[in-house]
């Protein structure tokens, strides 16, 4: 295999380069196979590169982007009004075979606009989703859809589920379990797209779906593959976040009203701190786009360095199960 | 006022009987003027008072049900296959105005499904609804609905609203903020039913509507009413239950790894366990039901004891509210 090359929009993200191009360059030490093309005002992110020590030029080069898509900006916009945006240069990457993958913390409407507008969908998928991995008690599960689709249909649903069991099987999971989130875990408890979907993965040979599944289920490790709209995806996850703040606060909290507890905090929560980047999975873990002719990753907006590292470390890995190619041929054989 | 009366379905939930009775008697002792009336199989409930110390028999009776609703029963069954059943039983002395409100943990969905049958919806109100206070960074808000109903149509999500914020504010709180469960705060997101809500409730005079909320901004408290249909809430309930849970094994697993860990432990755990009933809301608060011409609290399936006296304490709260007919009073101004 030819070495990765990985073309990273420097600009996205609350942080911006001050944060993306160090993540870059850390990454780079960590894989001495990596390549990696910075996209974004050039003069910036050479000022930024220079700061750092030891960076090995030859795998780090700068492409020049004089547009950013903001953050609140409307993916209509991104991809009528920006030519030259970092990410649509970055993506432009991909689709040339410049790059393998690209990854970007930017406006996660506008880079799902761009993205199917750039790399097309795979044959047989109407929709990419977002999915991601979300920690649990026995380790993880793949959860999608994560807010690229508000509505969608049981045939949208089927298509999330084999996305993400082909997903979980390149992650090194064997025969996911797949399952449907649901209000319940009865035959009779849904609505008509989530009931209709069960059916179709019923009747899906070669797919270990194991049926509903609910939002506590989910959380004890379930099923490998969990599969919602995105609307109910993107609740499920952004609330999970907002409990896990609130829940780190308040143990920091508990450890500071007194002087006793101070004493016991001191200790506790040098402990307790290992946990919180489990509490925060999509910031840490960046969330993959899939059904895309191409190998698209999203870092959280909020992520520092720990997690735009980490969206570049899923970006490699699914470079090297060559996960675009893989999901294709499933689909062919899966879909209906 | 005369002395409020509350009807108990005894039987109901995952522990039952054993647990409901001395959860009851407790109440009894908390609030001098509070009667209950407790429905089950009699001779079972007559033997686990007689082990109770003091009970005073003035202030609680037992009615005979000879049926139970099972956990797993479809509503149809409930209610058409059980005449005679606890739950049924205990809303009839609510419908018959011989109790003020009535108190379960059974089946959610045949205690929803009787409710309706039994004691009828407000004017105005199409379905009711499933509340529950929820802890967020700053105190509580009021999530509806919580699973009684998986599609809503915006008419019904500005039912949910209305009600949600009368609810609140018979709690105590002034001008409720009222929001939107959204998967953004522009006005471009989320589906067609959330958009033309959104609409309604702008339009609606006299209601403090914010606009819309994610799932994070649920739990740092940017509202006190947050407003979704049944699925979503039901999910974002579960699934917070289910991180929660994790998150207090894996505090709980992090104190036992090692010596020195075990003896921080022992320090500290005493000081987070004070946080779990924080991290379990519905199992700790109960769910209330809005709209109805009656007031039923549901307790969790899988409550212990002080789960189902926090229940008790809330249909208290009600009934001294007069809930119904407070809702009843603002629903005519406000209901479109």
């Amino acid at each position: 295999m030819s070495a990765p090359i990985i073309a990273i929009d420097a600009m996205g993200g609350d942080f911006g380069p001050r944060c993306i191009v160090p993540a870059s360059i850390a990454c780079l030490a960590e894989f001495p196979s990596l390549h990696l093309i910075l996209v974004g005002q050039a003069p910036l992110l050479e000022e930024l590169i220079a700061r750092e020590n030891g960076v090995d030029r030859q795998r780090l080069s700068v492409e020049h982007a004089s547009e950013v898509v903001g953050m609140d900006e409307r993916p209509s916009q991104a991809l009528r009004g920006k030519p030259d945006s970092s990410m649509r240069i970055a993506l432009d990457l991909v689709r040339a075979g410049r790059a393998q993958a690209c990854v970007s913390a930017g406006n996660t409407g506008a880079l799902m606009a761009l993205s199917r507008y750039m790399l097309k969908t795979l044959p047989g998928i109407d929709r990419p989703a977002m999915v991601s991995a979300v920690p649990t008690a026995k380790g993880h599960c793949h959860l999608l859809d994560l807010g690229a689709n508000v509505d969608c249909s049981a045939e949208h649903l089927y298509q999330f589920a084999v996305m993400g069991s082909v997903a979980a099987e390149a992650l090194g999971v064997s025969r996911p379990r797949i399952a449907l989130l649901n209000v319940g875990t009865e035959d009779i408890k849904g609505n008509q797209q989530v009931k209709l979907a069960s059916s179709l993965l019923q009747q899906a040979e070669g797919l270990n779906y194991i049926g509903y599944i609910e939002g506590d289920g989910l959380y004890r490790g379930e099923a490998d593959v969990v599969v919602c709209d995105g609307f109910v995806g993107n609740i499920l996850l952004k609330s999970s976040e907002g409990l896990a703040s609130m829940i780190s606060a308040r143990i920091e909290a508990l450890f500071t009203d007194s002087l006793g507890s101070r004493m016991v905090g001191a200790l506790a929560l040098p402990l307790l701190r290992r946990l919180q980047g489990d509490l925060a999975p999509a910031r840490h873990n960046g969330a993959s786009f899939l059904g895309l002719q191409g190998i698209v990753v999203k870092s959280h907006g909020a992520a520092g360095s720990d997690g735009f590292q980490s969206a570049i470390r899923r970006a490699l890995m699914e470079i090297r199960e060559n996960l675009p190619q893989r999901l294709h041929g499933r689909l062919e054989d899966l879909l209906l």
